[in-house]
């Protein structure tokens, strides 16, 4: 007979998981309730509104997805496009190659905005496109996870709106760890997920649609191409109040964990949240530096739950997270496509956004690259 | 600030999920770990090989799908199926009504075969529709969980591969309730869910890709038309191995929890259970039957983990499932579309089979019922 398995205990440092509170774990491992259950719709419909304090929106559907974030992505996007539409799509790293993938999947016709990786997408990175063409949609990466990079919304989403388009996010590495205003930056849909700086287990996305967003999907001539990722039938379900209808099977355990987290965060204060990221970040910073390590990103764009260093001349990069990881217990993450070997992203989000995981990086650090 | 959500306790005796095992809520709760720690690599090369032996497979395409059983649906049919494709559906039920839905998202020519809903889907059924069309795959639910009917799989497998199709297999209540052999039924592709016989927490769903479903992937002319559950991209994640690369972020909790339930199975035996499943059902038939309840399906077709009975004349059956939960902590279904308001569905599954859960059921309806 096979053993049970016993996983070693880490500090998460990379780019999510993050490490989840005691009380989100204990909350995930109650004893299971049903998913029609009067009192699991009790929870649901807290866990809708705490998600609508935390993404600044009183947007009616706004939900925990049953699924990760890459799920959360292309339930926005399938939704919103039909074949032969057009959609700008703004690519400064991983996550916005995959949205340009997704809009290609659904018959739309896609308008790539591609700036350099490490860089954020500025009003005259997008400008000159929405010239071009008047998209259904412009769809672009708040915080880059595989970058470290913040791009500022506001201006975005007035260009976005001006050309007639619908304006849609991803939140995922954001939310929780920076500010997140849906309603006053008018963004119609929005997607995060649960493992990052929310610090709840990987596994949900959190999701919010706007009016005008919902107004599109009403206006489609088409059915959406996915059935478990259809709004119109996910609503009844997700956002209906006391008359939940029956869609599919919710994952109730994730989701009480969801639950608990977003009640930690509220009970922090999402600006005193804010700030603990802003000052941890800071003194890793300071301790990289003066290690002698380097930031990727310019200061003013940089995120500071994802922190992406160039690895120094003649270390090897795999063989120092092995290390960490073997020896020290902790994660951080390479990096993806053009940094692959030559970048670390060093994460600091939520639950593991605290003095005792940057310090105690810094000093494994200490010793592994002196 | 909002308390802390207490879950109440219940017996969950419904259609799923059932009762999880304390060490499956445990192995859930442990401290988090990355999706791409080596460890974690383990632990899913091992849900890999659990899953294997349940499924009765070889098909080195086997893993948990990171989304409930639904998205395992939609992956089966989106991965086999391209615009103008032929697929037959058997529907006896909700989910046979859910799969033809998602064939015709997929731009597929849909041929139903109608089978009476409290009835199995019989070789008679299906061989007219295959005499009409040759469709690239026949899809059929193994055990209908808004029904609770076994349909007998080997005889429309012979016939769906005589037609030259893609046997593909609803297995989602069935699995770890009674047997499924997947490897000589010679099933092309399967799901399943993690909250049924297998009694893991909801939200993820086992899935199996044969040989000759893998083949008809790699012959498609277009891409599939979900990015999140595209088979060519989650195999070098799923099954691969030593050199997983990153695709999303797998639910590591769940997958832990899914890890202990496979082991539990297997601790137990797979026979072992379908006979406890079999011998609990039988005391649950007897005293139904003693209080004047009566079955709906034939007993040839009735699965022992889904017990439909008629609810007696005069009984408000909304009042009784009420009663049920709210005084005595037991969960049961109603009835699903035509057996709506009409019958129960009693579940004994997994870890929700077991005398004290009949027992109590029975002692309870005896009160509410005379």
């Amino acid at each position: 007979m096979r053993p049970p398995f016993e996983p070693p205990l880490r500090a998460l440092m990379g780019p999510g998981p993050s490490d989840a509170h005691p009380a989100v774990l204990r909350a995930m491992a109650a004893p299971l309730i049903g998913h029609l259950d009067p009192r699991f719709i009790d929870a649901m419909n807290e866990v809708k509104a705490m998600l609508q304090a935390v993404l600044r929106t009183k947007n009616e559907l706004t939900f925990a997805l049953s699924a990760p974030a890459s799920a959360g992505m292309e339930m926005c996007l399938v939704n919103l496009l039909e074949p032969g539409d057009d959609a700008v799509v703004c690519v400064n790293g991983v996550f916005g190659g995959r949205m340009s993938d997704i809009v290609e999947r659904c018959g739309a016709r896609l308008s790539r905005v591609d700036v350099p990786w490490g860089r954020p997408v500025l009003p005259d990175d997008l400008a000159p496109v929405l010239e071009r063409v008047r998209p259904k949609l412009v769809a672009v990466v708040h915080a880059e996870t595989s970058t470290g990079v913040r791009t500022p919304l506001e201006p975005l989403s007035e260009l976005a709106h001006a050309a007639g388009a619908l304006f849609v996010v991803d939140a995922v590495t954001s939310v929780a760890g920076i500010d997140v205003r849906s309603d006053d930056w008018r963004i119609d849909a929005l997607y995060s997920g649960s493992q990052k700086c929310l610090s709840a287990p990987p596994g949900l996305s959190p999701v919010t649609f706007g009016p005008a967003a919902m107004e599109a999907v009403r206006r489609r001539a088409t059915k959406v191409q996915s059935w478990f990722l259809d709004v119109t039938l996910l609503a009844g379900y997700v956002a209906g109040g006391a008359g939940r209808v029956y869609h599919h099977t919710a994952p109730v355990a994730a989701l009480l964990a969801l639950h608990e987290a977003l009640r930690l965060v509220l009970a922090e204060g999402l600006e005193a949240r804010f700030e603990r990221h802003r000052r941890h970040h800071e003194r890793l910073r300071e301790g990289l530096e003066g290690l002698g390590l380097r930031y990727v990103v310019e200061p003013q764009y940089r995120l500071p739950q994802l922190n992406l260093v160039w690895v120094p001349e003649g270390v090897n990069e795999a063989a120092v997270r092995r290390e960490l990881l073997d020896t020290y217990g902790i994660e951080i993450g390479g990096g993806l496509g053009e940094f692959a070997g030559r970048a670390w992203r060093i994460g600091l989000m939520g639950g593991s956004c605290t003095l005792g995981h940057v310090d105690r990086l810094l000093a494994a650090l200490h010793r592994l690259l002196r």
